[in-house]
């Protein structure tokens, strides 16, 4: 266990800490149960996720995908799933807040109880009595380009995202990937960039055929270039705003090119990666979360995790195994958030209350 | 770790011992769920239980309550559950052997490797490499008579289920108790008994009132009799295949009344109980079944439990829970099934053969 670590007394923060019982770490299929358990269980919560919508990986990756082994529902899309979960958990109408990554935790006491301070790299803190970290694989992040120049231009004239389209006009831009993203703001990009250029390895897209086609069209009709080939080096220049991005180096099977270029998109798809929780001081296995298997709590009082990020001894990524694991990590949770109240065993279907809330949605 | 027992050698039975791998014990939504991962992971299975179908205590005791808690379905009467899961394991069309209790099971070897040989109650025998109990609260049972004299009528002149109308055709039956049995059957007997009487501790029913009222009607009408009292003893004469039922006596609020009766049918609703399993040297906690929570094994070797019957400390009598448990379970009764393969992790949407059998059903 830790030292308890004092809050940033300076950091600078949007507004006053939100406090409620329990933080939930990560919006896919166990975040979003573990929200109607919590409703249940009759904790409050919030949750946050650093993607811009609840789903997770289901929605992210797969959303398409068939899934046979979720108990009792035979065959269901991933995105199908998600759907019922947030079904599930709506008569709660629990705050959820996206584009938020939890950066950092301190233990804090208030009125002699232990508690939790969680500050988000989006500037919110969470004063709570609990965190159920349900981040599945990681938080997702651009893969990102692996080039000593990268640094330097990153965020200003190299994107990993599409934020703005006026932000291109009259630009010259190379859109970097293969997939339906890179396909897509390519075709958008056109419209208004000064010229635009599609690099990928190969003739060959992971994308819908139809944007492949309006690809090649517009590629045929001389309204945007496509070449082949990987990325070999950034020209940079020094300007107005600090270096700026002035050719791309593209290697080819045959002589290496040189496309003059004001920016580049890249957009080689997501990739997971464990996120600020690896320097949270919690005992890991492998870049997961070592957990208690009669609690799912943590090596660090409080902090708790289910589903594909908590680890023991023969742990299946089974969906429904985060399930479990997020229902009885929220029972231990509940003692941390009413320290004086016995937990009495809640049947959704014997408790009126309850009943009434979850059937008049 | 108990010795290994040799398995009896006489006992007087049906058939050669079924070879498979899994012997699952209870059908209920956690069996069902178990039969259906244990198709996933590529083992073959079969179910026994006490009742007559499958279900468990959703389907007998309460097939339209509302479940809420099942992740991904949002509301769902408990049938439906059970139907739903049904659905979900049908692909793999595992044998179920209703009325079937196991009554003892021993420690056999076969080729160098343990398995276990279960024997029921119904004369099967299962010669398996694991056997799964998922029994819920325990086997069903009818509540008994507490009185010394119902020994020897039972079966006989006592009887806690009605199996054949035309055996009470001209007799003189009381039946006792207050639920929908008792009612049902008292209005059905009268029309074959020489004389029926109900016999309840109330003026209250937890019956249909459709029901309350048609006897009420029939008492009104002379067609039967109802009595409010408890049993206090039964009056036994000898008779020609022993010892026969002559009378009832009941207590009431006021003077005891005695009952001349050739049956007594007695419908005071059913009761769980362990069963054999209390006596097959397991580590019990309360009447549980004490699990290991990262394979859900027993303390002897090969024989798991899942559902409301297992027991670990934080252990909370959720079905989900019982999905996972068993799912886990299952994993490791893998490697005592195929001792010599490794077991890959099956995700059922990847898989082709699967998602054919899962799709094609």
């Amino acid at each position: 266990m830790p030292e308890s670590t004092p809050a940033p007394a300076s950091a600078p923060l949007a507004a006053a800490p939100v406090r409620t019982d329990v933080l939930i770490i990560g919006a896919g299929p166990v975040g979003l149960f573990a929200a109607f358990q919590a409703g249940v269980l009759g904790l409050q919560c919030e949750l946050i996720d650093v993607l811009d919508r609840p789903g997770g990986q289901c929605t992210e990756l797969y959303p398409e995908k068939p899934i046979y082994d979720i108990p009792a529902v035979p065959g269901c899309l991933a995105q199908d799933l998600v759907d019922r979960l947030l079904e599930q958990c709506a008569p709660f109408a629990f705050p959820m807040h996206f584009g938020q990554r939890a950066s950092s935790v301190a233990e804090v006491e208030r009125d002699g109880h232990a508690r939790l301070l969680v500050t988000t790299d989006g500037g919110k803190q969470f004063d709570v009595a609990a965190v159920l970290v349900c981040a599945g694989a990681g938080a997702f992040a651009p893969q990102r380009v692996a080039l000593p120049e990268a640094a330097a231009l990153e965020g200003r004239h190299l994107h990993y995202a599409v934020r703005e389209v006026a932000r291109f006009a009259g630009k010259r831009v190379v859109v970097a990937g293969g997939g339906d993203s890179a396909l897509d703001w390519a075709l958008a990009l056109r419209k208004v960039a000064a010229r635009v250029t599609l690099l990928h390895r190969r003739d060959g897209f992971r994308a819908a055929d139809a944007s492949v086609a309006e690809m090649k069209a517009a590629v045929a009709a001389g309204e945007m270039d496509f070449v082949i080939g990987m990325l070999g080096a950034l020209q940079c220049a020094p300007g107005p705003d600090g270096e700026q991005l002035a050719a791309v180096e593209v290697r080819t099977r045959e002589a290496p090119l040189t496309l003059p270029a004001d920016e580049l998109v890249a957009l080689y798809g997501l990739v997971t990666e464990p996120g600020p929780i690896a320097h949270w001081d919690l005992e890991l296995r492998a870049g997961r979360v070592l957990v208690d298997t009669t609690t799912y709590e943590s090596s660090r009082r409080g902090i708790f995790a289910a589903g594909d990020i908590a680890y023991y001894p023969n742990k299946q990524k089974l969906i429904l195994s985060g399930f479990h694991e997020a229902a009885l990590a929220l029972r231990r949770a509940y003692h941390y958030a009413f320290p004086d109240k016995a937990l009495v065993h809640v049947h959704t279907s014997n408790n009126a209350t309850l009943k009434e809330r979850l059937t008049h949605a």
